[in-house]
């Protein structure tokens, strides 16, 4: 846990997964929250053949939602209770091509503040490794930035 | 159509809706292709509640896909046979809620090199007129810039 | 004049160029306003060797900075009086490289709200034209999309 | 030294020096490059009343001019000898005023591709610890993503 970030609302993992629970398009992605921790977030979808471009690997769309989806509720963790999260903008990277088993996506705060919070995404593609080896491999197959405002006097329902 | 513009590939309208139906995330999109032109297309997805946020309204993963689709396309339509687009990077302002019917997503290219292709990208909400209004209205949603790449000797395949 | 843009302090373009005329960099650079419009402004820069790249061009960031400029003032024409603007963050592609007798940045507002407002940037590298021809040549050397907010209660200085 | 880069050309370091040399435009700001390894650099730049914005703090255009220079030659320590380095776009973010004695912009390679480098861009506000306090305050004033080209078969000159 990175104690620079202090959670305003003791209950906001729970908070976090009741909004990701009402958002359609992750359910159709597949995608699953599996991490969540004052200012960062971990979204996680695996492969499917109707979530790819045409190379038949995963489409920057589903890179690009699933990274805007972490750092939206990397910097919802630390939003008091009643805030809603929009995002103003994000730029991002795509500097490998999303290949593996699944895909791993990290928003993490890089600066909380009372209106706008600052993050960075994260994309690996994670594949198991080959005969003899351990463990998973993680490739960074987008990198990116984004800027997200807090919305005051609205709850995020 | 914009005269700038000259296909260095006649066949290019029938490349890219070729392209495009191997992209398994368009079809999950229910996204089409409705406008292909030297140096701009146009991608439509029709609401669903699938493919939306919290709130209701289209999630900024559908946004941002067909915006990188549609831009992505843009590119492409200049470029020579034989050749496949990459998405570099790309940024993207979400400027209004995306509350609609459909969405439609516009790519156009700004600058096309070589190697390197910058697009302009725009997505417009539309929605019905009200009683006694006439066709359609539409609403700026998102507005954002991407850079491609041109990989040369690798056909899209 | 973009009837699309009304301000909201009809001092708004004295307003701009006493906040410019403050500007320590803007001096240094030799940079002035050329253009004040609701909701467009553009910044003039002529070429001096102590602005340039390793090349011999006119420098990125000289680019970029009369960009972010051009795009601050052109949302701040839109503030009402005493409030304050600060570039939330700013995007810019170099489309080509910035050679010629001055550079001219334009921002323009894409969208304006409350808090944020975005604009589009464009460079635009101008030469006078060769032997019987008239006029000046403009290229476009950058692209960008930027982010601003307006301050409420602090006025700028 | 991170070591995941290996130097292509065992002379990165001087081959930057004499570049920097080149650059008018960091003259006139006054930078100076402070380091240089492997895939990072950092370039300072004191205070100067001619390098300000209205509130008298570090323009955003001198902020994002040292952070694009520290991010290009952070790619340019890994290209190999008779090469040029280009930026193709960056995106910052202004997160904190650029308020300080100095500004000091840390460029780190993210990926290294034989065409395309992706960098992250910090920049610092410094300034000395008041009574008692030893040493510096770091504030991070500006984050950004950058995306340089490699130009073959052209020497940087």
């Amino acid at each position: 846990m990175d104690a620079r970030y202090q959670p305003a609302d003791p209950n906001f993992a729970d908070r976090i997964r009741e909004s990701f629970a009402r958002h359609g398009f992750m359910t159709l992605l597949g995608a699953t929250i599996v991490r969540v921790e004052p200012g960062l977030v971990e979204i996680e979808v695996p492969f499917r053949p109707d979530l790819t471009q045409q190379h038949g690997y995963f489409h920057a769309g589903v890179t690009s939602a699933i990274a805007d989806s972490a750092g939206g509720y990397a910097g919802y963790t630390l939003f008091p209770a009643g805030r809603s999260v929009l995002t103003v903008e994000f730029k991002i990277n795509l500097v490998a091509p999303a290949h593996g088993e699944r895909l791993c996506a990290r928003g993490q705060v890089v600066k909380s503040g009372r209106t706008l919070t600052i993050c960075a995404l994260e994309v690996f593609a994670l594949s198991r490794g080959g005969d003899g080896e351990a463990g998973v491999i993680r490739t960074l197959c987008a990198s990116g930035l984004q800027t997200l405002i807090c919305l005051h006097g609205r709850a995020d329902e």
